[in-house]
């Protein structure tokens, strides 16, 4: 959908709600893709977003809506619908996506909500919810479709057909199982089409099943279905025994995701899509940006102990701003690289030595490039102090090499500890990074031209 | 596979290339996963890959580990491989693998490949050369699975039981298209199964079918898929005939890829996984590090104009650096929410100016705080020196609110001037923070102090 016809959809949509013309609203939206509706909601306010939903009375529709809107506008249009319908619409939604849903509402809502299922469902989502937050086992499946090993072809079909329509999830992988429920191959349905009828299940499967366990991290689940290209991959529990599918739909979101937490935590915030308000956003980032500032403190009394030397050559202050720039620039870009090669696998842990000594190659070739520009620039423009084109242009090159080190070696000793490489760089890396960087020129100034 | 068992693997096997016991260590490779083999291959040397390579004699097995493996690893492998074998191989692949290798090799090279293949091979490869080379045409797989809508469902399964396992390519939709070969439907393998044999395949099939253009952007592929989950899109000329589709996997490589390209954009360098060369990722981060380079000459014309308060007052200095880093900070941030959101598509142009206002206002808030911190920190510190205080809150204040506008202002005009919002932004930035920061705060300075 584009946008030209977006806006004429946004334009008579609002208009005929406006005007209270319900009816004619409805008739627009029901004839939408839900994904489409779900695009729609990202320009409609909080009120109009509500108005159109209560509009829908297909329970399916409804719930495939919900589905597509991003979690937390879901969450808010479920807190605000009476309960039982709200739970009725999240009973027809994937069990994924109900789990999802459910996590975004508040605890009370969740309690309220779930006294309208039964106990079986009420079961299965507090299973669920026992699973770590990033795990496979908080978007799986757990329709999915699974046979015995000696099943018939033919028989798998009529399956199949008798499911019919009723389940959404996508279908495209047959699970084969044995006596005791473990899984046991994989088919998909392609290859039940390849066979004759009679053939038994066992016979056309492939053994070589690649699954996950529910505790396992959804990256690495992302870098499976990467790797071996799959549609779906199947979770199974530490006996072996199926409990759900994570589908390839759900990995491109988590793909999404993840780059985009991993960007914002770089740069120092936290996911503030998620977040409606400014005070919420502001309060998300005063701890990365304490960080710079506790950062730029030490700077200051780093500067201080300096005091005379500046007092006796001011020109060394003008040349302080890009020194610490050069620096930080050389700092973030090798962070980057390392926290980006980690998390997209393309760097090997065992690769890392490696990737260090390349950093430091590349800020050697850069630094004495730039370090004699700026000794250059620094000699004519400052000629009559004896040795600051030298000084300056020592301390950028030094200070360009102490910045690869640390960008490079900051995420890998958090990585080593076992904690997110993105989450404590951006803004640590570069404080360090400054304040070294004062220490190092204020220091060789003062040897060298006092 | 997990570490230790890659690690396990990795030893024998290079054990073994040493020993020159070239059979078994084609034993262990031929019972791996093509994947597999090509996960290997990133801890192996371009010697070791090489010698893994020539000991897989089956063209099949071949293909699939170079479809696996990254282009510029495979792009050398073919290369360094007998022209004619190297073409085989490349016939073997999918034909979107197969345009992705060659568009890595060199042009001389790659014509030599060419001269070994059919008449219509070289016209289709070379019409996909045409595409632009983020477009849609350059990953499309032209081997898809079109019938006529006329056909009943019994013949569509033949049909797809006489292609067999012959595509390797994963088949799971059906396209369905009219006399003069339109695409006009799309039909699902499991929505075949569901209805009887004698039913025409017009009948099943949805008529409401998502297609792209071969010019159309990767990204916006990958949105599509994204929003209606879709394993496939059809990808048609402008006279809606079918020319290929592009499937799931690739588009994960497309999100992964431009997630990544986008940071590395952002920090101010390429896509450095693909060089090796120090000398040629030094060259690469050159232009990037000349903006910041550029930004802190001026900074120091700036300085020097100021020259006189400098010198009376030497701890303005004191604050230079601290007062930098936090509008960067906010800058960087602010220019990344934007950038990120437009990427996605989470931030729609239409709401460019609530985001602009709304980053604006946790600046204000942000730079409240951390100004009236400043403030009271230099009061404590430089209380000898009158009004210090207020002039360092005051400029960091100002400072964050200018890097505000700046860092969400830069990404959209890009956006507006239809120039890539990643490419031009980080260093130039934070450039325009540094410069335009140290001008506030000593232009303050000198109207308040002196």
């Amino acid at each position: 959908m584009y946008t030209s016809k977006i806006d004429t959809l946004l334009e008579s949509i609002r208009k005929l709600l406006r005007r209270g013309a319900y009816q004619n609203a409805k008739k627009i939206i029901e004839k939408l893709h839900a994904a489409d509706v779900a695009y729609l909601y990202r320009y409609l306010n909080e009120k109009e977003q509500f108005a159109v939903f209560k509009l829908i009375s297909n329970l399916e529709t409804a719930a495939e809506i919900l589905s597509h809107v991003d979690a937390p506008t879901s969450a808010h249009i479920l807190t605000n619908l009476e309960r039982e319908r709200a739970s009725e619409i999240l009973k027809a939604m994937d069990p994924d996506d109900e789990v999802g849903i459910l996590a975004e509402v508040s605890e009370e809502v969740r309690e309220e909500l779930l006294s309208f299922m039964s106990k079986s469902d009420t079961e299965r989502i507090e299973e669920v919810f026992q699973y770590p937050e990033d795990s496979a086992g908080r978007i799986m499946n757990t329709n999915f479709f699974a046979l015995h090993e000696e099943v018939y072809v033919s028989d798998a079909i009529s399956e199949l057909q008798k499911r019919g329509e009723d389940s959404t999830e996508m279908v495209f992988y047959i699970y084969v199982v044995d006596d005791r429920n473990h899984l046991v191959g994989v088919c998909s349905l392609r290859q039940l089409l390849l066979v004759p009828a009679s053939t038994r299940i066992q016979k056309v499967m492939t053994s070589d099943v690649v699954s996950v366990f529910p505790e396992t991290d959804q990256e690495e689940v992302a870098r499976l279905v990467e790797r071996y290209d799959l549609l779906a991959v199947p979770v199974v529990d530490h006996e072996n025994k199926m409990l759900g599918i994570v589908t390839v739909d759900d990995v491109i979101d988590v793909i999404r995701y993840e780059a985009t937490e991993d960007i914002m935590k770089m740069v120092g915030t936290g996911d503030e899509y998620h977040s409606r308000s400014v005070m919420h956003r502001a309060r998300m980032r005063v701890p990365w940006l304490l960080a710079a500032f506790l950062g730029g403190y030490i700077g200051i009394q780093f500067l201080r102990m300096f005091d005379a030397t500046l007092e006796r050559i001011v020109a060394v202050a003008f040349f302080l701003p890009i020194i610490i720039a050069m620096g930080g620039n050389i700092g973030i870009t090798s962070m980057t690289i390392v926290v980006r090669g980690l998390a997209t696998g393309k760097i090997a842990v065992k690769e890392l030595r490696k990737v260090v000594l390349k950093e430091l190659g590349v800020a050697l070739l850069l630094g004495i490039l730039y370090g004699t520009a700026l000794m250059t620039l620094a000699y004519l423009q400052f000629g009559d102090v004896s040795y600051l084109g030298f000084v300056v242009g020592a301390s950028m090159l030094i200070s360009m090499l102490m910045a690869a080190v640390i960008g490079t070696m900051a995420p890998i000793i958090l990585h080593y500890l076992k904690i997110d490489p993105a989450v404590a760089t951006g803004p640590f890396v570069t404080s360090a990074v400054d304040s070294l960087g004062i220490l190092i020129y204020l220091g060789l100034a003062t040897l060298v031209l006092i």
